[in-house]
């Protein structure tokens, strides 16, 4: 079976017995064909499964309908429901999604980027802040309307639709605090390139910081974003000398794997240390004790982020940052700590 | 900002002092140009950041290195690892991958696979094996390569790299029974259009039948795939006059969803029921009891579907169908029934 033998717009033509030149038309411009044409035309089509080739559609009408989302990865829900959420207005819109991950490595993101775009995107969804000078330059020479999602900047020229990561592990620090915990640990995100890792990171630091009243951050261990390395952080963390009473995750995955891992070694949690997440992912709700996090606004951030790049690409004027609310999800994980 | 002013073929032809031809040929043929004019070209295309576009490179080499993967969902981490896989061996033959999702819609699958065709993929990866005749005929039509994962057919002259759904579910219910098990409730995914939920089922069902010994397939739930359809199911399961001892899931976010709304009842798993899942995702095993469950090749399956593509759009022979085994995981979830 070789792709050479795929029909052409020429077989069509001979099909249908009209020229090639009426088949662009009816695939383009289909008001200025006559009806029977046009009926012989799709006949036609539709017999040989001929696909119009992107390229030829969008010379002519300068859009293809279909927009990239380029994310860090498809593991572990972290961007599912926010991704389904954006899919889901753009297709109310008419427009096409076509996703592609990075593995959270910078190079592959530009690659991504010019991939989607080489095939037609005609605006892009892009997560988090980091990436380097070349791939910023790259979309602005570009000139490709796209939409930031997952962080939040103000001093910028760029749209953001996200929350604020730094803002939100401030407050569910604070809140840790307020039940009296002092003696603090953190599993975070791997920070280089992830600057929502980074954020939530600062966000805990600072309060504790910000805190005083001998609050202490024992120990930062980074972990990439799977259930056995967030297991692996917390029995390095516990195996210090001086134990924490908390340990504040980076995000969900890392938080199970700390439950997880604090199970198989006989640790009572919330008794003997409270675990705290960031996410709010469908994980968080099943597991027991069920996980304290922040809810990040997975579908109304999708959404916005969809109406906002569907303006963009019409020309509308966009305002932003459209700034999205989190909220601290107090649950059995947490608790205060043992007098 | 608007598309109309991204640079053109023209504006590197002018800016590198070469004629779009010989752009062409750089990009498409690069050993026959020369090595003095090929830097001016990449310099030019560089600093304006121009990307090929991608409908005169395909007409040139007829090959455009991507490959699509069409899966019913992105949530709940059920194809996530799978395509992650999928994804890493592509990259390593530098072959790209765009993922659309289809929300397990048969009309919207049918209108991925044409988008993605006509964004210019040479391959497709589809799952499972339900789909309209008009989808099979395009696809036969088109003359596009595909691989069928996450399902197995022998008589067939399609690819297929999967696992045997029906026997997995027959083999788990076969355990199940011998440790005791009679009165037995199901609550499985949404069977229309999905052949790997008709197929677990299947497996339970014919299982139940042939063990004979006074076993009972007592109540059959329906849910979509979500954590909270999972705990509706297994309520009015346990709402109904005679309880099961075992509750079989079409899958583990069912699973999960029993289990939590167990534990809201006040109902222990697994001294008054067992739940059994299908799938082990990350999921199964965070969640307390852990699930008893059905391990999927996810990641054998990806890898292998991936060479399999690659291998038939080299045009190389290609044998299939390529049967992975699956594993049931006995875990704590699953016990003899009370005496």
């Amino acid at each position: 079976m070789s792709r050479s033998s795929a029909p052409t717009l020429e077989d069509v033509a001979r099909l249908a017995g009209v020229s090639t030149a009426s088949i662009s038309r009816a695939l383009n411009d289909p008001d200025k064909v006559a009806k029977p044409t046009r009926d012989k035309i799709e006949a036609a089509i539709e017999a040989l499964g001929y696909t119009p080739n992107f390229g030829g559609r969008a010379l002519a009408s300068n859009r293809t309908n279909t927009v990239g989302a380029i994310i860090p990865s498809m593991a572990n829900a972290m961007f599912a429901s926010g991704v389904q959420a954006f899919q889901e207005v753009l297709s109310e819109a008419g427009v096409n999604l076509l996703v592609a991950s990075t593995g959270y490595d910078p190079d592959q993101e530009l690659r991504q980027i010019k991939a989607l775009i080489a095939h037609g995107a005609d605006g892009l969804m892009l997560i988090g802040d980091a990436r380097p000078e070349a791939t910023r330059d790259f979309l602005a020479k570009r000139r490709i309307p796209y939409v930031i999602s997952w962080c939040l900047r103000s001093d910028d020229t760029r749209l953001y639709v996200g929350f604020d990561n730094r803002g939100a592990a401030y407050d569910a620090m604070q809140r840790v605090l307020a039940l009296g915990h002092r003696r603090v640990a953190m599993i975070c995100g791997v920070r280089d390139g992830n600057d929502r890792a980074r954020d939530r990171f600062d966000g805990v630091a600072a309060a504790i910081a910000d805190f005083g009243q001998g609050a202490e951050l024992l120990q930062v261990e980074e972990a990439t974003y799977r259930i056995e390395f967030g297991g692996d952080a917390f029995a390095r963390i516990m195996a210090a000398p001086e134990r924490p009473t908390v340990v504040m995750c980076g995000n969900d995955v890392l938080a199970a794997g700390a439950l997880k891992r604090a199970r198989e070694m006989g640790i009572d949690v919330p008794g003997q240390v409270s675990i705290v997440g960031f996410d709010d992912i469908g994980l968080a709700s099943v597991v027991t004790p069920q996980l304290a996090t922040v809810r990040v606004p997975q579908i109304e951030m999708g959404r916005a982020a969809a109406r906002l790049l569907l303006a963009k690409l019409n020309g509308q004027a966009c305002s932003g940052p459209v700034e999205l609310p989190t909220e601290f999800m107090s649950r059995a994980s947490l608790a205060p700590p043992a007098p």
